[in-house]
């Protein structure tokens, strides 16, 4: 077999934050997982031109698997998202001061994209390395969202043979020191975290039977 | 302007209780509604199941509006739903004791659709009823989820003039008594909320614009 | 037996708020509840004051029983006080500006006062009514926790028959329409609960046993 | 001036658990803080026995300081505890089934006991090292503030210059990767916390002003 080549992506700071978690783990990753090499790419919190600049990098690089990370501040689990759905609606401005409220990624675009990466076998991988983590069925309406939905769309329109996926990580204890009642993860568990995802996703090409959905 | 038909279904207990919040709401909204007709149905907590009956329902009555209510134990706030997304992946049985894991509802089918009732314009006018609600960007996986896609792609597949939606809503407090820290809302506040969202939904033909999105 | 008379005290609206859903909910009290009177009174929300307020109508009226009601915003359920400790301890000011930081109520005063009331009873009286309610050891450190340990001083140094307590109280839905995912309780059902509460107090001169307390 | 002792306590799993996050970061405090020494000691989560056991380590090493550590599943801080009060009321039974509800620790105590060492001062020192802490009013009812209240008994009754006091930690990631929706810190995280509330009970004698009280 072939071996594979990975793309892993992180945001930069948003939201008036220093520092986003997800970034400073991204850094940390090995950059071989299962003999397979890790390209990283930092990209900008902004409304389409984040999606510009991770199309840029899948074509120069031409990667098999690209994992995009994010932060979601109050969730106390790393979660695996599902999908990506066509749809802007930011409750704070990007980066470059966008504000989108309910315009559609892809005009004309389906409604929504599905991973092609194996939520579930990510999930429990990471878990077997003692960090919660669970699959997520939204991820939100904010860029995390749009790059998901836009490299699904970049990855079905361009005809790859590469998956994606969308992984949301939760704040760092030096962000909530002034957050009473806020979880949050050490660094170390978010980098091995994406690393046991990667692994897995290296592993397999086809999902597990695992019953995990959400009641609601 | 000839007036709209309005048909509001709820689901029946599952998952072992009692009652289902939701149906006990449903039975309490008023008949009329803006000089509109409320047709109410109860629906088997069950998959496919579930989407049949609703479907005779519609077809019997030719509703312009459809409506389904279901319960969201732990949430604190009225939830209107933006969207249905096309997959079953249940956590516990559902009332006739199915439990598929990361199925399609319609194989082949769109991935999901969004709500064309307005969603923003439903819960502002809960709120100002003092009712608290927001917009949810997930259902869930188990059959809430599933009616909600369901009615949408039946909707979408028989070229409808209807609009369709799904209103997730809190315990009640006497299902709380003994689930010490998790939220409730008064029965009478629920009835409220959906008199108040099917209000919206008459009056607004397009949602109004409104900076609630989430940021993940 | 001798008829008892009960005195209900709450707070008046604090930190900004337009109403303090206690003092509404205590005014909605039937004014006899298990053939004995009720008297109400609203205190102040300012350190010292509040306790010489109630203590001047605890001295014209000589009630059986005293109960003080105060809002917990964020918590889900009623909760009955377990007691009261010696300070004051102000994350804002009062509504006479007043921060103390680390400051005793009573210097030289025990450190802690059991509330005498039947804070189980009562708790289980009001979950018989379908209103979630739970035993709390804590009143916090601002107001609620200060009348709370003034009341049971004043029994204690005055030589009283009396007994008194504290219940905290949910926000009502109204105050977090604006509030994204905080719990709330309907006005109706707190007034349910303080009046179950009040005639547990009536009813059981002795606590009953029930295992609830917390792990931590 | 002399050299201060320091004794550094932790419980036994309990509840079911297989380790006791606490106990597992005591083992790793440095043995020198401040060039004081640390002496530490596991005691039993059993109500009575712990207090014997730890009296016991007292008597044999005549500490300065002497802090104990346990768990608190579902905060996602650290919290250093203000107060023991006394009472047993246990939820669950304790390592060798003892269930004792309402019972007095002490009877003929007082009703509680504030810890004297600097609560605000360690939670500062803890959260400089980037690890959320708060100060707690309540160690709850079970066998952690059964100990804190003990300590502190044993502290006044034997008139020692010793100062005591008690610290909550979180649950660790590898207990909740199948509590979904827990927080959890990471053990190194709790170690620095400890290490760093020691540190500030070395340097302060007296507690510093900081306005974090809780409004209930």
């Amino acid at each position: 077999m072939r071996k594979m080549k990975i793309l892993l992506a992180a945001f930069d700071p948003f939201g008036g934050a220093a520092v986003n978690p997800a970034l400073e783990a991204v850094k940390q990753v090995q950059n071989t997982i299962e003999n397979c090499p890790v390209a990283k790419v930092e990209i900008p919190t902004v409304f389409h031109r984040s999606i510009k600049v991770l199309r840029e990098k899948i074509e120069e690089l031409q990667p098999d698997i690209i994992l995009v990370a994010g932060q979601a501040g109050g969730r106390a689990q790393i979660s695996v998202e599902r999908l990506g759905i066509n749809i802007d609606d930011a409750r704070i401005p990007d980066n470059q001061g966008n504000q989108p409220v309910d315009e559609k990624i892809v005009p004309g675009g389906p409604e929504a994209y599905f991973s092609n990466l194996p939520i579930k076998a990510m999930a429990a991988s990471i878990r077997r390395e003692g960090v919660p983590a669970e699959v997520s069925n939204t991820a939100g309406t904010f860029v995390c969202n749009h790059i998901l939905y836009g490299l699904l769309h970049h990855i079905e329109t361009e005809k790859l043979q590469a998956r994606g996926g969308f992984i949301h990580v939760p704040f760092i204890p030096a962000q909530v020191t002034n957050k009473p009642g806020q979880p949050s993860m050490a660094p170390g568990d978010i980098t091995k975290a994406l690393e046991a995802a990667l692994r897995a996703a290296v592993r397999y090409q086809e999902d597990i039977r695992s019953e995990e959905g959400s009641l609601h």
